[in-house]
């Protein structure tokens, strides 16, 4: 790809900067809030990895996209319907078997989705991919010990653990949906196809779900949700509002 | 100090335990909030040093007041008359000149406090000074460079950066308040004087607000407001109800 836009793979990359980012606000509202403080710890920690890919990414689609646009500008100074990130990320924090939840769903995607990146031709692009797979890989064996300590627990905790999975797996089917724009950057070498990395997800999951004693939620799939169109849920909305608001009331200052 | 308890002591390592714990919390609702994206991690990565700080301290409480209680216990299961935290950490969040204004007075205090502690006879509480030092020294410089940027940049930051220095200067005093109890460990080598701890900040911050051009406030000091007895302003409560949410609505859970 070298040094030349591309605002095609702009757009592709800003999907992935975006789930990266609207995620890591979502793991920065458990400080203060988890079970130990040892685990508020790390989850703020797996949000920070994610924030660090989000800047990684939005930095390249400035690039890409010609306009030269900086990560802040990308992360402040766009509205609802120019977010790029899959349902998933930005549904509203619940309670902690649900974002375990959603956590092994999110970094066993991720883990996939990098893994497979490294080949992309976006050199840029592929560095990014190297790098954050060491984090990602690490997020998934969090989520994966809570997981099996939750469904193997109590009675209670696989209660609650069984429910976090059900109330997220609606979301699943989005991570792996793939449209033109993917395919035309997937013929070019820059992207991947988000469907190629379903089954390595599935034998993951389903390793830890059997391990954990839990069961595959079946039956409440919803159709895939249009976050890469930039078609978002009413939870989006508050999160931007709470994340642009100071450089919405005002604009240019340089604090 | 070996490893006898000592549970005057115990009280005294939970007031800087607390500092440090409800003060990382109000860091981590910068996540998302902040005027770059860098900075929001940065200052989330100030809390978890926070946090990392008050962990050690609180599990030191434990040992030292003969209950056994772990850092959880103490973090979840006390309640808000038995915090012992100065009111400058638990004020709620507001504009980002607040914030630095909050977090030089607070580092400054911290460097001087720690570098202090690593004499204490007390050989756990004098590593954990020894350890924390080198963060808060870090924190403190993160702070200055901002009080430095907007103090000396345009009118409106200039502006906002002194309302903000204006507007937690109430609660200075307080962090150089000593007590009986503190007095009694003075004497026995274990804690160290805070009223002795003030010039050595006022030499720090003093520069700073010269170099930042701005104005140290006068006449705005209130009384000592009583965090190292328990007394609290209503903000804690909201605090710490966000905090101990999920372990006093299921006591005895282990997630």
């Amino acid at each position: 790809m070298g040094d030349s836009t591309n605002p095609v793979a702009a757009q592709y990359v800003l999907g992935l900067a975006d789930d990266a980012l609207v995620y890591a606000q979502r793991l920065g509202e458990w400080i203060s809030r988890g079970p130990q403080i040892e685990e508020d710890m790390a989850l703020a920690n797996i949000g920070l990895d994610l924030l660090g890919q989000a800047r990684a990414l939005l930095t390249r689609v400035g690039e890409l996209d010609g306009t030269g646009r900086s990560e802040d500008d990308l992360a402040y100074f766009r509205d609802e319907r120019e977010f790029r990130n899959v349902h998933l990320v930005e549904q509203e924090r619940a309670g902690f078997g649900f974002e375990m939840a959603r956590l092994l769903w999110f970094s066993s995607y991720q883990c996939e989705l990098y893994a497979a990146l490294r080949a992309s031709t976006d050199e840029v692009l592929a560095g990014v991919a190297e790098k954050a797979l060491k984090e990602v890989d690490y997020h998934r064996d969090h989520a994966t010990q809570w997981v099996l300590r939750l469904g193997d627990g109590t009675e209670e905790s696989h209660r609650r653990m069984q429910a976090g999975l059900e109330q997220m797996w609606p979301y699943v089917d989005e991570l792996f949906a793939t449209d033109e724009l993917e395919q035309s950057l997937v013929a070019a070498g820059v992207a991947v196809d988000a469907s190629s990395l379903r089954p390595g997800w599935d034998a993951y999951v389903d390793g830890v779900l059997a391990e954990a004693t839990l069961t595959r939620p079946e039956g409440l799939r919803t159709p895939p949700g249009g976050g890469r169109r930039g078609v978002h849920t009413e939870a989006l909305g508050y999160l931007l509002a709470e994340m642009q608001h100071l450089h919405r009331s005002h604009p240019g200052a340089t604090w």
